[in-house]
């Protein structure tokens, strides 16, 4: 493969990231979300997902046959390209792939033609709004057609057809959702089963059926365009697709400008709907500066300088971005992991704190009798537990005091503790109460010898046999719980709960007892006890033999004493570490191993089997802030989790930097060709903690009862940073440097506070604060 | 579009039938089948469908990225083409797609290469058995590269990879079928979860990476095909696919022949077995031997010579194979509905009595202690009813005394109906109490009119909110019940339950009463009442006015008198029939009408909204043969059951002679461009009783309890016909032609038989008769 020169620039103060090949790393992308829809499209036009069952859209609706495309036709020569590039994937003269956080375009030159493309959405409704403009570079007249092909794809074999509609001045597709039973009609009813492709300027000609505008060609060059103009034809009963053709004479240096809709629709009177709101120049610049608003308002609580501009890139654009699609729209689906919704939610302190409040309400009024967390949150009328939620997991309850942290942290509220929280079975009671039954039915979800039972998966790794008997125990869980149930006690102590308190620390002792009696290894503790009483994740194991989510909670939960920790350390160094981040165990299994179950059976490299699965890695990294003095390998796995800097890292991850994955492949060893690629998804519990370690790690910037903290802790090889951090409505202005001093000191003006912590400010205000830290 | 010369021509007596082009029909196929496995594969080297759910393989194994394929690359020039057709798609020299009983092959002729494939399968194993010859036609010494390419599609989200095996000789990928929980893992574990293509002759290079084999070219000129050998790369959690390299010199007129096994696996150890087992010529050839003497067995029990040859080749040689497909394999469901399970078995009675016998044992072992029948009849250990045998239907028990007519009929085996038959709830009566049990149930499953509840379905009419609120009653299933009542109160006249016979015939009569107060309809039946008591299928309806079905069993059970009749059939000429067949029902609705449910959002010419539905299609043809009289309605509709015989008939069904599809599309005045294609999909009660009507109603050859009655019914148009028939162990030629005679008359030798019905005849003799009918 021919060497290309680096494709991959930053541009626009790292607001956007272009790429200029579309061949270098043909996955990479792009996404855009509202409350209603999520679009990730990559460099060459192909758009990857679509997600909006939390309101009555159509799911997945170009899900068979994906592409945004435009083909441009010499009318002279009879030479064809597409753009972006497939699916003609002729070598562009010059090809700009520009992703923004607002929208993503593209410019792309050949044949003395350029394309420009710019995909945005609206704020609140479920549609994307394509700019497409032609102009002619050549320097001589130019005679060519210009051809957008947007294909719906297989709609359902139960009705699917497509028609020009003059009217409507676009193909609309119409098809029924299939489905079995009676009552499912009554769901199904109002799902938008029609979609649409509109044109603001009347094309020349058209075409709706798949068939007819493919042909014998075949989509690197279609039959369709080998006429002088598309033929018009239906889809009945047959794939549908909207193509439509403009043809030009151009002028030198002349351009044209096109704007068309795609989106689903439940009746023609939305559609018509659609076009009047959105449907022109003026319409699409206003609807552009709303999202903008809109992206604006998720810009997170923290701006960084640093000697990594990458990483300023990534923590001040990108990160909070990504933080504010967790929290805002809930991964768009309507029964969101409780784990992952208190998770996302987490994240939301740093950007909107009110939302975090009510999420920790809307949970806990779904709290069950027992004090047990439901497996997901119903955040619909009408909602279900679907797919994983209805296979029993174990560690939910956790995740109540770990994120409850965040927020009492950023906001001081302890109000809401007071709150009462109504369930469906009639129970009243106020949130710290119910906080105490979820610990202390996590407490009592042991076995007799004090481990945490696993039934059919924990958090972050799936292994759904190893306690399905009802017998087999977590190693992480039982950690984990240990470090819930010790946050807990901790608030209880704030509350003035004191015999709580002592009677939580002692069942977190408990746990580790239990967990140092029965789990460690000599250099690290086990995963977990089969139902047949088979301890894994130990050393006589050769393939899954160290894992890393018991290593990290046995540091946050204090399982692990310090001179455990100097064992544990060495161990995740040496076995887990690779150049894209910490592995969640090592070695990967090859075969079924049926004690353990299902993660065994993903490929080598996938999310579970030996990948790095950034979730579990940036809690390894939040529990090296945690202990201190573990900055340098804290800040090299925080910065693994962001692609690059170098060229070679960002292709071999095939990733713009514009967001953390849930996971990078794995197999180093084993499968160096395709490791450290990146999954591509972007749903992740990983964001919320990547942020707080920044915040509350590398920054140091942690609030407390009464105000924030400041305990940075740099990287050794930096001298100096520079922090802005909004916190309860004051801006904090740092300038953070190494100097000899022996501890972190911090002057307000020329006043030197007697401890890194301050206190007493105001909100709207501005302080400016020099911070020393030492050498 | 260039109009073509005749594309399809039978050869081989009618035993085959060759496509001389790839365009003309593109989704015309040939399919094969063996007991654990099916396949259709188009002219164009798509495979469009497998089945095997019945055995523990993988379904579906090619579901994604489906194609078996050869690109042929003239290495001196370049120049580059695909056999069959895709993905290439090159303008062909020559080209046939010829399909056989028991083998689907091509010759492609292109660049002065002839490329001649063969699809072979085995009896009783998941594979198929691919040659493909080269040969050099162009008079001159060649180099050229020879590339198999079958791509397995994706697999699996959940691990899949490929890799090429040395040993085995061939490309092995594997995956891991997803499941969620702990409990399916144990179905799973034993999938065919390996997927292999082995190569008899070692290639000189090799591919396993669908990617790395596409490339930026795309399969229309894939990059792998542009180096001078394939990559060899491995896929990793990446789509795996199989492509292997042969670079050959031919000198003039030489030729290559290679041998390929396609298929799924366990484990490695099974690969190795199938490979030692089939992978040669020798196994290859008695392969091919076994196979078609298991097609053989299927043959069917009637030869036909009438002026009409085509229908004499579709009868001779493909009906009966689509009628032992049915009967011999069960559309390969573990779960088949009811009705389709006693209606494909009705089928066997004219190739394998002894297989309908014991089939209806095995569904009345599946009896509810109510006498009701269940909605799927479970073939295997753990199988459990699925999709839409979980809906509840209402009309299963009429399909058993419908179809132990044709077991009585064929066998005279009444001592069937003194079987004992044990069920799971202990019960154990006989065939006729369990016959007797059921049509009671059926009779009781009325309301206060003396109308049938519908549910959420009966047959071929998936209306499912006629009555799902537990009141809406079917107008075909009253009269069904009549049918079935009156058919069953026959036998119990014969077996002297005479006190039976006059209960079951006054139920029958009152079904009838019922009918005709409350659906006739002044011309025609309705087709039902819905729960809020609107009559359908009737005069003032716009769309959905007039429905087949309960026209053609008002026929069959006697509710519809002379004068009725009289009515109904110029309703069903005007209204109903088409070019392709009789529709059944219409106007197709344009909309939803939610009191009827899902019938109407089938799109306009699918399978249930407004269609040729064969099924429906055939019973009227059915219902014409018993009345007698109507030869030429009958003829004029049975013959549409088959494509052709003109050109344009075929091209606009768009399939081979070699199976009646379970719908022709409809919208004939709506749609004229799509209307009359087939659905391709040959899976279908239409068959058996296609059969039938040939058997018992256009020859006439209907056994009763002591012998075989005559009472053919020619077209008009013919003057005679000769037919060997198969019965009971006996063979019959007869010589019909027409006469001046008043009634059939029939000579056995020169003797002139009392009546039309020879009786007293022995099994394993052949017998020579004489008919003649009224001119």
């Amino acid at each position: 493969m021919r060497k290309e020169a680096t494709v991959l620039r930053p541009s626009n103060n790292g607001n956007r990231y272009e790429l200029v090949s579309p061949t270098a790393m043909p996955k990479a992308g792009g996404f855009l979300w509202n409350q209603k829809m999520m679009i990730q499209i990559t460099c060459r036009g192909l758009p990857r997902h679509n997600s909006c069952s939390r309101s009555p859209q159509k799911q997945n609706y170009y899900a068979h046959h994906p592409g945004r495309f435009v083909y441009i036709k010499d009318l002279e020569t009879g030479q064809l390209f597409s753009a972006p590039h497939e699916p003609v994937r002729a070598t562009p003269d010059r090809f700009v792939f520009s992703v923004g956080k607002s929208d993503v375009a593209w410019a792309v030159e050949h044949m003395g033609i350029r394309v420009e493309m710019v995909m945005g959405l609206p704020t609140n409704d479920v549609a994307e709004l394509w700019t497409i403009k032609v102009t002619n570079i050549s320097g001589r007249p130019r005679r060519i057609s210009v051809t957008p092909y947007f294909p719906f794809g297989y709609m359902s074999w139960m009705n699917q057809s497509a028609e020009w509609n003059p009217d409507l001045v676009g193909v609309i597709a119409s098809c029924v959702t299939p489905y079995q039973k009676a009552a499912e009609y009554f769901k199904n009813k109002y799902l938008k089963d029609k979609s649409y492709f509109l044109c603001e300027t009347r094309p020349d000609s058209w075409e709706a059926s798949q068939q007819a505008f493919e042909g014998e060609g075949g989509l690197h060059n279609p039959s369709a365009l080998q006429e002088p103009q598309l033929g018009g034809s239906d889809a009945r009963y047959e794939t549908p697709t909207a193509a439509v053709q403009y043809r030009l004479a151009l002028g030198a240096g002349e351009e044209r400008e096109y704007r068309f809709m795609f989106g689903p629709a439940y009746d023609e009177a939305e559609i018509r709907s659609m076009r009047s709101r959105f449907l022109s120049k003026e319409a699409f610049v206003k609807t552009a500066d709303e999202y903008a608003a809109y992206m604006a308002r998720g810009s997170g609580c923290l701006r960084i300088e640093t000697p990594d501009k990458e990483l300023d890139n990534f923590v001040n654009n990108w990160l909070p971005r990504q933080v504010y699609y967790h929290g805002d729209v809930n991964r768009l689906t309507t029964d969101p992991q409780t784990r992952n919704y208190l998770q996302d939610n987490m994240g939301m302190n740093y950007i909107k704190p009110e939302v975090s409040r009510k999420a920790f309400i809307k949970a806990l009024s779904q709290q069950e009798a027992n004090g047990a967390m439901p497996d997901g949150i119903l955040l619909a009328e009408g909602a279900e537990l679907k797919y994983i939620n209805q296979i029993p997991h174990t560690d939910h309850c956790v995740w109540l005091p770990v994120t409850l942290d965040v927020y009492l942290g950023e906001t001081g509220d302890y109000g809401l503790l007071k709150e009462r929280v109504r369930t469906e079975n009639g129970d009243n009671f106020t949130v710290f109460e119910r906080f105490s039954a979820a610990l202390d039915f996590l407490l009592n979800l042991r076995d007799e010898r004090g481990l945490s039972y696993i039934a059919q998966g924990d958090w972050c790794d799936p292994m759904n046999m190893v306690g399905y008997k009802g017998k087999g125990v977590s190693g992480w869980l039982t950690l984990a719980t240990a470090y819930a149930v010790n946050l807990w006690a901790d608030v209880c102590e704030h509350e003035g709960a004191h015999d709580l308190a002592k009677r939580f620390r002692a069942g977190a002792q408990d746990c580790n007892a239990a967990a140092n009696k029965h789990l460690w290894d000599g250099d690290w503790f086990a995963r977990g006890i089969t139902d047949d009483n088979v301890t894994f994740g130990i050393k006589k194991d050769p393939e899954g033999r160290i894992w890393l989510n018991p290593q990290t909670f046995a540091i946050l939960g204090g399982a692990a004493n310090k001179q455990q920790i100097a064992r544990i350390l060495p161990q995740v160094d040496s076995q887990l570490t690779t150049p894209y981040g910490v592995l969640m165990f090592a070695p990967p299994f090859t075969k079924m191993r049926e004690d353990i179950g299902r993660v065994t059976q993903k490929a080598i490299g996938s999310a579970e089997n030996g990948a790095v699965y950034n979730h579990a890695g940036v809690f390894y990294i939040y529990s090296l802030y945690s202990l201190g003095g573990q900055q340098d390998r804290a800040y090299t796995h925080l910065r693994q989790l962001i692609p690059g800097p170098s060229e070679a890292d960002y292709r071999q991850r095939g990733q713009l930097p514009i967001y953390i994955p849930n996971y990078y492949r794995g197999g180093w060893r084993e499968f160096p060709r395709t490791a450290g690629r990146s999954s591509q998804l972007f749903n992740t519990g990983t964001v919320s903690w990547a942020y707080r370690c920044v915040i509350e790690g590398l920054c140091g910037l942690r609030g407390d009862a009464e105000g924030l903290v400041i305990r940075p802790q740099l990287p050794s090889s930096w001298d100096a940073i520079k922090v802005t951090r909004e916190f309860r409505g004051a801006t904090f202005h740092l300038d953070i440097r190494r100097a000899d001093v022996r501890d972190v000191t911090v002057k307000l003006g020329e006043k030197v506070l007697p401890e890194p912590r301050i206190t007493g400010f105001k909100a709207g205000e501005t302080y400016h604060l020099s911070v020393l830290v030492p050498q």
